[in-house]
C-alpha cells in the first residue's frame, strides 16, 4: 500500500525543491501540462529543438517524453534527448502516446525505450502495444480496460527495468514484481483532453524528489486521481472540471487529501 | 428548415458511435478543438505527420483539415491526409484558415481542394477568395459579413461538390442549391480564439455519423451557435465564456436545446 | 510617472483601432496569447511559415516573436519575419524566452536584435544575459529578481536602441535614461504559464497604437498587473485565476483601473 508519510513527504519535496522538469510534449498538452507542473510546485520547460537537448536535459532535474505529435525533427529531438538523460543519469518518463496505432508511433516508442526510461506512464492499449501483446488500438484513447493489462505492464517493466504505470479506472503501478493501484479519480477525466499527458508530466516532477521511481509513479497517480476526484464535485462539464483540477493541484494538501485514497 | 428528429438523431449518434475525428489543426485550436470533440462524445486524434497519415486516416471515422499554422512539414502531412481521406472515401472537412492573407495559404487551401473536401468550413472572407471573389483579406478574422459570401459559396459548392459552412453572426450552409441558416450564437464567440476551428472540429464528427454530408455541417453550426448562446448567458468575459462552452457541450440536450434555435 | 490620460487613450485605441498583430510564439503560449490580444481588443494572427512571413508582417500592424519553442523551421521564419518588419517600419516586440538557458536561445536572440526590435521585453535573467551579463540561467523562469536587472536593461536599452521592459515582482521598463516601475500583480502570475508571453503578445498590440514605444511597454504591464491583481481577488488556485484574467482583460475599464496603479 502507499506509505502515507513518503506520499506527504515527496508532495512536499515537489514544492520546496521546485525541480525544472523538461518536457517534450505534444501541442494539444502542452499548456495543461506546463500549469500542472507550477500549480504542484514544479518549474516546467517546453523545448524539442535538438540542437539544445543536451544542454536543457543537463540543467534539468527530470526529462518527460511524450510523443503524442510527432514529425522528424520532433523526433530527432526527442532521441537526443532521451540519449542526453541517459548519458547524464537524469531521471525521465516516456509517454508512448498511440503506440499501436501507426508503425512510426510504436518504433518511436521502441527506439526511445533503448535509453533506459526510469517511468514508462500510458494506458492500457499503449503498454499492450509495447508489450507485444496483440492488441487492436484506436487512436490514441484506450480500447483496452487498464485492469487487463496488469501482465503486460509487468511484462514490460521486467523487459526493460522501468516502472510501468498503467492509467485507466483504476490506475496499476508495478515494478515487475509488486503491483499497487489507485482507484480514485473521476468519469470527467477521460473526456477532458491531455490528462494523461498531465500525468506523464507529474510523474517527472515526483521522479525528480522521490526515493524510488515505484513510489514517483505512484504518487502522482495519487495526487491525479485525488485532484480529479476533488475537481469533478462542483464541476457542470468539462469546462469547469479543467478549472477545478488546476485549483485543486495549486492547493493540494497531501495530508488531507490523502484520507481520500481509494486502493483495491 | 433543420428537420429537428434529424438534428436530435445526429447529435445522440455522436455520443453512441464516438466516431474517432483526427484532426490536423492549429496550435491555437488543438486543446479547445480536442476538448470540443471530447465534450459532446467524439473521440479525437490529433496528428500531421506525413509517414503515420495513412494509417491514421484509415483507422479514423473523419478527417479535418485546419491549415492555421503552416510549415513544410504540416502541408506534406495536409496533402497526404486529403489524399488518404479521397481513397478510403472517409468524410473531410477543410479548414481554409487565412485564405486570401498569402499567397502559400491560398494554393494550399486550392490544392488540398483537389482531394474532395465533403465540407468547407470557412468565414466569409476565405469562403469568398476560394470562390475567386476579389476581396481584401485582413489576417485571419474575416473582413466580410457572412451573408455577403452566399453567393461566394453557393458558387465554391458547385465547382466543387462540397458543401460549403461559413460562419459569422449568421451562419449560411449551402450544397450550392439550398441554403440553410442559424441565426443563434453569441458577440463573445468571435472574441475567443479558435472557434471556428472547434466549429470544423465538431464538423468532422457530424460528417462521421450524420447521413448527408448538408445536414453534418448545419447540425453542428446548430450546436454552435445553442451552446455558445447558453454559455454567453452567465459569462463575465471571454474566460469564464471559454469555460461555460466547454460545460454546455458536455451538457448538450439535443431536445431541449433545439427549441431556442433561430433559422432566418 | 504614467500618464493616466495618455493610459486611457492608448487602452481605447486598441478597441477602436484593433491592430493586426502578428504572433511567432510557442505553443504553450498560443491559445492564452491569443485570447489576451482578442480580450484586449486587438487582432491576432499566428503564423511561423518563412514562405509567409513578408506578405504577412506587411499587412499586420505589429510583430511580436517569442522564441519559447524553437526549431530550425521557426528560427527560419522569425528571422524572416524580423526582416520584414525592419523592413517595413513595423513596430516589433522581442521576448527571448530562455536566453542563456542554451547557446542556440541566446544566438538566435542576439541575430534577432541586429533587425531592429522596437521593445524588448523579458524576465531578468534573460535580460541579463543579453546585457552580457555573467549569470547562472535555470530553465525559462528567472532565477533574478527584476530590480537587478535595471542596470543591465538600461545597457542593453543604449546598445539597441530597444525600450526593455523587465517583468517580476515589480516591473522596469527603460529607454536607457528613463526609468518607470509597474508594482501592481499577483503571486498567482508566476504559477500560470506564458503569463510573460502574453505581456509580450500584449504589448505588441499598444506598440502598434501608442506614439512612443515607451508608453506601449510601460501602459501593456500596467494592463497585465492591474488585470492580475483584480483576476486574483477570488481565484482558489492558478485554474480560476486564468478564466479571471481573460474575464478581467474583457471588461477592463482603464479609467476605473489607473486608480489602483502603484509605481515605486
Amino acid at each position: 500500500m502507499l506509505n502515507t508519510q513518503q506520499f506527504i513527504a515527496d508532495c512536499e519535496a515537489v514544492r520546496s525543491k521546485s525541480p525544472l522538469v523538461h518536457n517534450i510534449t505534444n501541442y494539444v498538452a502542452m499548456n495543461i501540462a506546463a500549469n500542472g507542473l507550477l500549480a504542484i510546485g514544479a518549474s516546467p520547460l517546453m523545448s524539442f529543438y535538438e540542437e539544445e537537448m543536451d544542454e536543457i536535459v543537463k540543467i534539468a532535474s527530470a526529462l518527460v517524453i511524450n510523443i503524442g505529435c510527432l514529425d522528424s525533427n520532433e523526433i530527432a529531438g526527442m532521441k537526443a534527448a532521451a540519449e542526453a538523460a541517459d548519458k547524464y543519469a537524469k531521471p525521465w518518463v516516456l509517454d508512448p502516446v498511440g503506440a499501436g496505432a501507426s508503425v512510426v508511433r510504436t518504433q518511436t516508442a521502441l527506439e526511445l525505450i533503448k535509453n533506459h526510461p526510469t517511468i514508462i506512464r500510458g494506458n492500457a492499449s499503449e503498454i499492450m502495444c509495447l508489450a507485444g501483446a496483440q492488441i487492436a488500438s484506436r487512436g490514441v484513447d484506450s480500447s483496452e480496460k487498464s485492469s487487463d493489462a496488469v501482465d503486460a505492464a509487468k511484462s514490460l517493466a521486467k523487459s526493460t527495468g522501468a516502472v510501468v504505470s498503467v492509467s485507466g479506472p483504476v490506475d496499476y503501478i508495478t515494478d515487475g514484481e509488486r503491483v499497487e493501484t489507485i482507484a480514485n479519480g473521476s468519469p470527467l477525466m477521460p473526456m477532458v483532453t491531455a490528462m494523461g499527458c498531465t500525468a506523464s508530466a507529474l510523474t517527472g516532477a515526483f521522479a525528480a524528489v522521490s526515493p524510488t521511481a515505484f513510489d514517483a509513479a505512484l504518487h502522482t497517480m495519487a495526487v491525479m486521481g485525488l485532484a480529479g476526484e476533488f475537481a469533478a464535485k462542483d464541476a457542470k462539464g468539462t469546462g469547469t472540471f479543467g478549472v477545478n483540477f488546476l485549483d485543486e493541484l495549486t492547493v493540494f494538501n497531501a495530508e488531507e487529501a490523502v484520507k481520500s485514497l481509494r486502493q483495491i
